[in-house]
């Protein structure tokens, strides 16, 4: 299978530099949770690598089976400077972050109830970043879909919006915002919304740009996607999402695309790995333990290994939402064969 | 149009920094070339502008209108360490670089007869840089579907693909590339093709990878992504090819995305203004004066304001060619009302 050969190319010449863990290598190749750990024992198999309390390196044979097969280390080719997102917080977003970091200090903590966990600060900035050079933040109305990354006050504090609404299943979360933005007298608002539910007219056509980061199953990012899309105004607004390789395969990603062209949108960015999320207790770190990968392998994250992709899709037609009317969903909103990194 | 108050205030934040040429502006924000012709056209009557001797400036009134729609500057977003691509030319791609240039400075001119347009040396390199990241060059065959870039010659140096395989329309270029096979006996061939006709079985089914720079209208990307897609071996096969906004709008691309969903592939990366074409003599430069903006402002480029996006594409199902047998296309396939830099 060309995909497997492609994915142990990555992961040999990973080892090439020496000894890694799981998790080291997860980030660092392209399949996803369940697909690596199905590799990984496969060559465990074939005796290519051996794996002793968790670390994983080449063996004789896997070393002659990288020479065999032209499998070498050509060098780093990532930029260090912008961490291969090809975006700096430049000009006025430094002082942004220094704010934003003041108040993500004081922040609610991540809670495995509703799968949160938070990208990078310096990630959060990024996004707002690209958003920026787009010409999708000046003098808009955006809304924010979850905000567990307090994006929605990062947006509010660029002075560039008409208006930001963030919604938020968690009262902990939309309390804080609110908070600062009555604080600061921010164009910001937040408000508890269930997003199994449809929105009511303040919402619905209402905005340019929306922002999320959707769960990671098909039903579940249809759901997402859905509910966001039809708070859009029409032709021609924005939307962004991260969505990972890390929880979904490039078959999964292919639904997520069709969909997306069938709400009408065109795909004009897929950024990979723009965004991290940092495995410490405060974001995803807490409730490590309640995750498959971490159960199957007996062993906690050494490194920031969950990452995702930034996508941004523009509406060529008239926004149409995929579903309508309530959403009957359960578990499998949150949970497929490939979400390895969400609690069940 | 939220389309169009995107794009102006993208074009506004610009002329913030002091004035500039068409060309400045083309290359930082992401409408095509009649978008942002009819654009400006509509700014200057609505007297935002000023066009003086091909110089754009902001009024008065575009001042103030700046003012109060909250277009600003907030500095500069985009790393310039790697020419916001996110990839750098490390370690061995440097030697890759110099070997690349020495011999590229004996390569055929572009001629206009083709269409033909050289990206920088080092948008080349940091091409299959990325190839090389993603794992899609070590122990492959690679076909590469068109070559004004000789960048069938820097895959091959890297010693890494099993096999390369370059065609072209042009005999120049393919002698020249044997050339070079030949005097350092490098895994590549070339061999003349014009795309309207269907590959023979030493091609059909042979690759694990392809690499293409299509022309830009519909048919014409339909006939070169269909006949690339019908040298790949199966699924999992990627292949990878630039896109411009430039003469390119978010409809045509709409198109496009979903012809390369059809044709059973998933779009794994979108990389924005990962390639430059340099607006020198030996480039694109040579016969500037056949297109069409060049034409309509009467005015020649003082930038490197010609760029592509970089897409990178997976078969997820049996990759399914659009177009079979001989394509009978005329003029249809170079030009369409969008392409204003493409010789007619």
């Amino acid at each position: 299978m060309r995909y497997e050969e492609r994915i142990k190319a990555q992961i040999m010449r990973l080892l090439l530099e020496g000894e890694k863990t799981f998790y080291d290598i997860v980030h660092r190749q392209d399949s996803c949770l369940p697909e690596t750990f199905a590799l990984l024992s496969e060559m465990e198999k074939e005796k290519l690598i051996e794996i002793d309390a968790g670390k994983i390196k080449l063996t004789a044979a896997g070393l002659a089976f990288c020479k065999e097969n032209n499998i070498r280390e050509l060098g780093n080719v990532l930029c260090e400077a912008c961490e291969a997102t090809g975006i700096v917080i430049g000009g006025e977003f430094k002082k942004i972050l220094e704010e934003y970091k003041k108040i993500a200090a004081n922040r609610p903590k991540a809670v495995e109830e509703y799968d949160q966990g938070f990208i990078s600060l310096e990630g959060v900035i990024k996004r707002v970043a690209f958003m920026y050079e787009r010409g999708d933040i000046q003098n808009t109305e955006i809304f924010v879909g979850g905000d567990d990354d307090l994006l929605s006050i990062v947006l509010a504090l660029t002075g560039m919006p008409k208006r930001v609404v963030a919604i938020d299943i968690d009262e902990r979360l939309i309390d804080f915002i609110n908070g600062i933005a009555n604080e600061r007298g921010l164009p910001l608002e937040a408000f508890t919304h269930d997003l199994r539910y449809e929105f009511g007219d303040n919402v619905r056509k209402r905005f340019d740009v929306f922002v999320t980061d959707p769960v990671e199953t098909v039903p579940g990012i249809r759901l997402f996607i859905s509910r966001c899309v039809s708070a859009l105004k029409g032709i021609g607004c924005a939307g962004y999402f991260g969505l990972t390789t890390v929880e979904s395969s490039r078959k999964k990603w292919y639904e997520i695309e069709r969909m997306l062209l069938d709400m009408g949108f065109v795909i004009t960015d897929i950024r990979r790995k723009f965004n991290v999320y940092p495995f410490v207790e405060e974001s995803h770190g807490g409730f490590e333990e309640t995750f498959k990968i971490v159960k199957k392998l007996g062993q906690k994250a050494n490194c920031d290994w969950y990452h995702s992709a930034l996508f941004r899709i523009e509406a060529v037609k008239e926004p149409k939402p995929l579903v309508k009317g309530t959403a009957e969903l359960g578990p499998e909103l949150y949970v497929d064969e490939e979400t390895w990194a969400t609690p069940e």
